[in-house]
């Protein structure tokens, strides 16, 4: 083993299409490559995140061939030659299976910290505390370690993770887990947060690139014979090919239910910054600054007698009068109105548009 | 007296500005010039309804200077010497005093209708024979004529004139008018609706240019000073200066207030043709073709689980989920969001913007 101290190679998985986001978000334009949040795209926030940490190494992105372009000349801090195209979305497994090859290739037996390209952070002290802890126990018996956030509501649009009381780790903030529920409904989210030992899955989780690769050989037989594949190809001509050839063949999955759900000896490190993945229009409106009135304002807009509103108006005016609890985003093609409480269907109307083959404001 | 058939001369009033339908109607594009209803402007309309008029003689239109090109170039059936520039806004009473001093001009004792630019009216066999008995009704002694519509719902946005039952006039569809009566609350406008002798004040009228120009010295003594000024320099080179300088003088005042509820011997004739003043968004979506939904929606639009909405979306897709009741006007500049209880509230959003120096949306 290196003498050297481990360092932290980071995987940010940027192939997500967020189309929850629609009209802002577009198929050339995903949500983790927009500037909701500040004034940097989400994926410049989450490299410039991990740049800080002392203990980083290098960081990678996962993401689309189509997005290639506009990571090299938008997002700074990340090599071109770090950017590794995934020729399809096929869900975390896949993805981080690929990503754990590359890494291989460039360290001996390197640490991988997968960070999600589109998740909101607020608390860097913290941050970095928790991503430290999690790279020292993934180090130590090569464990899969996940991160949980102390939860502070009972939201229902987040897995959960049930960590055992009784087994802590000695010497860290983490604990062994004992399951992974799915999203819960708002009942058993109130329930899981007065038992005080669920944590949010945050979707970030630290590994060697080994440890995760012989968890994918035990129980995801058919993805390890593809990345077989692909690896013997990696930095050969044929490497593309065979790529893309073995990526149509793998079937989705995420690493939650193909790896984590099936394995014991997981650890979860307990972290309480301020976290959000951001899924939704409403999740963007609780992380935002409101006014008294409770609305959120992006852009030129009125509101006359309009609570808890959130609008964004790029380009043009948008006026507002005796109007509550709206999502309104108003975009140069195409205006979004939804009320609150129904913005997960913002995805039936971006399927419906796919349908009539309305691909000039997709 | 003329021995040929008395013909009628119709003014319409097209100054209006029709803030109430922002972000449609602007500055340089007033209500009466949008297709709004149909696929024609409301003049172009209004125009055509009047052409279709067997016993209409001419007709003339009352506008401010600025709207004269867009008349000449988009209004067909009005000579451009017919178009009557009024200085600016001063309510109906100038403006009607104004179109009878150029009525004289053409005809020796010219009979003149007035009817408003934006209105709209359907069934126009009634309308036809509406107007025609109020044109003979004119000519009878020199009456002044106003033209009512039969209620159908007890509404809050109109004036109301009372009738006498008890004195008819012989031989037409008219009766002797009591009084008339401001816009009520919904109380009083169920009353009247009930006493089933009030009648819609439809803002049209019909009266010679000698008996009104009478009335006005009667009544409205600075008026028509004014007016004296201004008619003797009618087709001669002062005229302009003159009226532009005697306009600035001249107090804004509607004809209902200056002139009609001071005259006795006025007469109303009862119409029932379909009528609306569309004098609101919320009137606007009362008069169109509602689907299934209830929603009216014209442009490129989606509604998901949405009810009673009105949707204008001009170049761009308005996409709805989950809200009801909504105005939602789409347009290349401009969104305006209001509740459909909340439009008359329009105005008051186009005053702000004027407050705060928004020309470039106004």
């Amino acid at each position: 083993m290196n003498k050297r101290k481990k360092k932290l190679y980071c995987v940010i998985m940027a192939g997500g299409k967020g189309t929850r986001f629609w009209p802002l978000s577009r198929t050339s334009r995903p949500k983790q490559m927009l500037n909701i949040i500040g004034n940097q795209s989400m994926l410049q926030m989450t490299v410039d995140r991990l740049r800080k940490l002392s203990f980083v190494e290098d960081i990678f992105i996962v993401a689309g061939a189509d997005l290639k372009k506009q990571i090299v000349s938008n997002i700074e801090g990340v090599a071109p030659e770090n950017i590794i195209i995934e020729p399809s979305g096929k869900n975390t497994a896949p993805c981080i299976g690929l990503a754990a090859l590359h890494l291989k290739t460039v360290d001996e037996d390197p640490v991988m910290g997968i960070f999600p390209a589109d998740h909101l952070i607020i608390g860097h002290r913290k941050f970095s505390k928790t991503v430290n802890t999690a790279l020292r126990l993934a180090n130590l018996d090569g464990g899969i370690v996940t991160i949980g956030i102390v939860p502070t509501a009972p939201v229902t649009g987040y897995g959960y993770i049930q960590y055992n009381k009784e087994r802590p780790v000695k010497g860290f903030d983490a604990y062994c887990v004992k399951t992974f529920a799915e999203k819960p409904t708002v009942e058993v989210a109130k329930r899981f947060l007065k038992s005080g030992d669920f944590l949010w899955n945050s979707g970030m989780f630290v590994w060697k690139a080994s440890t995760i690769l012989e968890a994918i050989r035990e129980y995801m037989h058919e993805l390890y014979e593809s990345l077989s594949h692909i690896e013997r190809t990696i930095g050969k001509r044929t490497y593309k090919s065979t790529l893309f050839r073995e990526w149509d063949l793998i079937q989705p999955e995420s690493v939650d239910y193909g790896v984590l759900e099936r394995t014991k000896n997981i650890f979860v490190v307990k972290a309480d910054f301020q976290w959000s993945d951001v899924g939704s229009w409403n999740a963007y409106y609780e992380v935002s600054h409101r006014n008294r009135d409770g609305n959120v304002i992006k852009g030129d807009s009125i509101i006359v007698d309009g609570k808890n509103n959130l609008v964004h108006s790029n380009g043009r005016l948008t006026a507002m009068i005796g109007v509550d609890d709206l999502v309104v985003i108003n975009t140069d093609d195409a205006t979004l109105i939804v009320s609150r409480d129904r913005v997960e269907d913002v995805k039936e109307v971006v399927k419906r548009l796919h349908k009539s083959g309305r691909t000039d404001i997709l």
